[in-house]
């Protein structure tokens, strides 16, 4: 039986790094920026062009500027759906975790999903950010909250859900108990929806 | 050491009965409606005011009615203040789980408080809301979606938080997976976060 644990995650939670233990402890595939080496490859973009376009906030007004045709979409748009088409693919033939990119939202019809989502009090997103991603302390907190108000508009515009609202996901954590602890809880959880052992 | 589990949850999703049974495992005491006896006991309220008055939503008005005097609140704000007032004389003397009422905003900057929200699938509460309330299936999604937003529109009015928004509680779970399964990871999560065992 395939099984998909998706990670909704805001940045400086320590969702990431939560979702490649989840995953070596089920010794199932990790999917985050490796996700982007299988778009390449079922797409035929390039890898810059990816990237450079991976979880892109769009803007309030491409709600109105598509006309239906595949060339009106913006470049962001279009990796999104190569991004999609991915991850339903990957679905279809292995376990994984799969982080970001409305991974919960994309496998909404599928079975065996588990919807995760990964937050923290500012205070442990602040340290997280300056220790990991060596962000200036001063500006940590002004960063975090412009980089999570861009996932917030990104999940907005793709699903017709809210990022961050408990009842889009299967269980929500604080992971300011502590990463492995977080990880130790969920894994509880995954089994009892999914009955799988370690 | 004194440590209070707190339950925001939504009609139909088994919060009262997972809050009851976590009490029991943590052989802690459980209020619910036990609180408004608390509540009577503290404020000198009459039982019958209290209950009427209980968890009452608030008219948008109200935020623009009120002029600083006590006298100009009303009778669901004179009882909700006595609630938030016997909530915080409770999590002074004693470990408990208290459900609904706010009660993570009120203790907030209170020590050792796990704060859980509980929902579920449409489908579920339909069920539970059909077998426990007696509520007729055929209107039993309107007046559980009724019931909800009047719980969201009580807490949004009291705190300046959103109801159901993950990052405003420790743990967040959808109790489709049952109601012991959910009781069992949420026992993990308190234990992990204050170091208690049962």
């Amino acid at each position: 039986m395939n099984y998909i644990i998706t990670i909704g995650r805001e940045y400086g939670s320590g969702g990431r790094y939560i979702g490649e233990e989840l995953a070596k402890r089920l010794h199932i595939h990790f999917y985050d920026h490796s996700l982007l080496e299988k778009v390449v490859e079922h797409s035929g973009f390039c890898m810059d062009y990816v990237k450079e376009n991976d979880e892109k906030k769009e803007n309030f007004f491409s709600y109105f500027s598509f006309n239906g045709s595949y060339n009106d979409l913006s470049a962001s748009q279009k990796v999104s759906i190569a991004e999609f088409n991915t991850i339903k693919k990957i679905a279809e033939t292995e376990s994984c975790v799969i982080v970001g990119r409305c991974a919960d939202y994309v496998l909404k019809d599928y079975p065996n999903v588990v919807n995760v989502f990964i937050y923290a009090k500012m205070e442990d997103k602040v340290k997280r950010a300056v220790k990991y991603y060596g962000i200036d302390e001063k500006k940590a907190e002004e960063i975090i909250m412009k980089k999570n108000k861009m996932r917030a508009s990104y999940y907005n515009f793709y699903t017709n859900q809210k990022w961050g609202k408990a009842s889009c996901y299967d269980i929500c954590l604080d992971s300011s108990i502590g990463i492995c602890e977080t990880v130790e809880v969920i894994l509880q959880y995954v089994q009892k929806k999914l009955q799988i052992k370690e």
